[in-house]
């Protein structure tokens, strides 16, 4: 087992591109990774492709080979991986693991997804694949509405207001203002957030990550190949875990303990011999804001139920004890679902590196994110450092 | 980096499983692979499943953690690896990196398909997902076809009688016999061959693998627990690499080579630090016969152009210079696609195990499986040996 290094980061700007095709979009985001390492002939041995709904939206499998084609590195091993909205950070799980085994030292990881080619309710009925195709959504119920199902049981368990939860929707339009790869570049105000139309109560339109395409990529090495390339601010991966629950909500032990994310950040933290208090920075899965004060308990920040209040008395804009969407989140950034664990990765190096310009976080040296699959049915950890 | 072993093995009968569901279709397989390993409390730590078609066929996407779920491991490591034809190789490569780099001691890989509750539209489209979306299939071609286009070129260049390709159908047919498990248990002749309903010309029904239902599991751990169990006959894990091609057929450098199935097992070669002539048995991807012609040579145990004649000359047969298809293959036994490289695992387990009954090839201490996705787009070679 070798350490392993994050060497290069690329992306495409979220939104609708309509201009470029599936493939088009991840061989941009792997060039740009590249060319990030300044050294633009490095060739990996193997890439890893993070994508969820290509099968069903864009009638393609097989997009590991594809993509390494395009890429120009035919040959090369190549595999897709998917765990519905996880399938980013666990593409990434699989190439830090190809390094740290020592069966390759240049590894590329690829999320990709193009959702805006197809009808809405191909997305819909997409998206529901995440859930319990026989107990969950043979009821009819859209994988929003099962969030909603949480979001509901979280404010009467807790007694916590709807507006109380727009300082995620905030926060996240803030941040993206000053990402020019984000989708909504425009901040929002307490009034825009209650005055929402609704999605699915309580959740509304701000409570919600769009419908987007976009790809992140990431180059990962081991050491020795890292501190060759003088251009190179290397990071460091302390921390790659995964943990699953049940897919289907009523099967949960504990509806609002978001388990598997429990369990990841406790496997993530043993790995790294770290602890909550060591993380200057959070990129949450706020693919719905339920999920992000979620998330803010299961890491271990925010007592239960208490996430929300944590965001509030404790701050997670920029200044705040921490940043979370710091680049504007799934929120604002934008969620193309199998590619969202991998835009986590790159916006999380971006603030490690002080390259987040005016978003830059200070004194951000460690950094945490979690990639969430389903309703929290599975959920990837990823913990990063510069030395 | 630490040698991996098979401690288990399991599978459900390949056919049409309306008595099934997906998820319990894997669950059976994983149980008897437990089951298979003398110690049924051993829990995996994570579980790796080969599934191509779910997402469109079952509306089921997510089965890592939902397999893990229903398997009663809720809480491991999972996810779903995706290579078109060859997902279930794949996840085997995946689960043994898993065990090889220390990171997990015990790994559950699981193919998993379920085809028959679809319409053959859906199946055809579905399949058709392991080509080029936007330059093969765009154009009406199905996956069927590609392979046609491939066969008539070889019989051109060649000179190859269709006829000459009866002995890889032959020989499938007759190894099924014996294998409860195999979908189609009747031996046929080379009339029923060569009168049998064209499909695409040249390739005919008896050229051509099933659509079917089935799920085939492996469990994988390091020597140390291999050798505290009583009652198993460790299988080593002496070779697990992959290599890409273009996907689109008119892009191929060489259309007859199968490249990627060269440098597969060329690396696979290096990896076991062994040649062809140490390989007693091989398990093709005789998805069609002309893939299996393919494969002897892309393998190196015939010269180019030479795979038919290697079959009549040096024999494929259990008693053959090269036993192929041992237990039916996908010809017969059947290919539940995303499975399908790992009932190619289980099956030659079966044979090093000396447990494969009146099928037994004699003295087989070493062999070989391949794995194609699409037309040869990903290719997932193992060499797997007793010691």
């Amino acid at each position: 087992m070798r350490e392993v290094y994050i060497i290069g980061i690329g992306q495409t700007p979220i939104g609708e591109q309509w201009e470029l095709s599936l493939r088009q979009m991840a061989v941009r985001a792997l060039k740009a990774a590249v060319a990030d390492t300044g050294a633009p002939d490095l060739q990996p041995q193997a890439l890893y492709v993070g994508n969820m709904l290509a099968a069903r939206l864009n009638d393609q499998a097989h997009l590991g080979a594809l993509v390494a084609d395009y890429a120009g590195w035919r040959g090369i091993e190549a595999a897709t991986v998917e765990a519905a909205c996880a399938s980013g950070g666990a593409a990434m799980m699989a190439g830090v693991r190809a390094v740290a085994s020592g069966l390759a030292d240049v590894v590329a990881v690829c999320g990709v997804e193009k959702m805006t080619e197809a009808t809405s309710s191909e997305v819909t009925t997409g998206l529901a694949t995440a859930a319990d195709a026989d107990y969950e959504v043979a009821h009819g119920v859209t994988f929003v509405a099962l969030n909603a199902l949480v979001m509901q049981r979280y404010m009467y368990e807790y007694e916590v207001p709807h507006d109380n939860f727009g300082i995620f929707s905030l926060n996240a339009h803030q941040n993206a203002v000053n990402n020019p790869n984000a989708m909504f570049r425009s901040p929002i105000t307490l009034d825009t957030y209650r005055n929402a139309p609704m999605i699915a109560p309580p959740i509304n339109l701000y409570d919600s990550s769009p419908i987007c395409d976009g790809a992140a990529a990431v180059i990962l090495a081991p050491l020795e190949i890292a501190r060759d390339l003088p251009g190179v601010i290397p990071v460091r991966v302390r921390a790659s875990a995964s943990a699953t629950d049940s897919l289907n909500l009523d099967d949960r032990h504990d509806l609002l303990a978001l388990s598997a994310a429990r369990l990841s950040a406790r496997r993530a933290y043993d790995q790294a011999g770290l602890s909550p208090a060591d993380i200057d920075l959070f990129e949450v899965h706020d693919a719905f804001s339920i999920m992000a004060a979620l998330s803010l308990e299961a890491g271990g920040f925010a007592p239960r139920g208490e996430g929300v209040r944590f965001a509030h008395e404790q701050g997670i804009g920029l200044d705040g004890r921490l940043p979370i969407s710091t680049m504007g989140g799934l929120k604002a950034r934008g969620h193309p679902v199998g590619a969202t664990g991998v835009y986590e990765i790159v916006d999380l190096v971006t603030q490690l590196r002080g390259q987040a310009g005016k978003n830059q976080v200070a004194n951000a040296t460690i950094g945490m994110t979690q990639n969430i699959g389903g309703t929290g049915a599975t959920v990837v950890t990823h913990i990063l450092s510069v030395e």
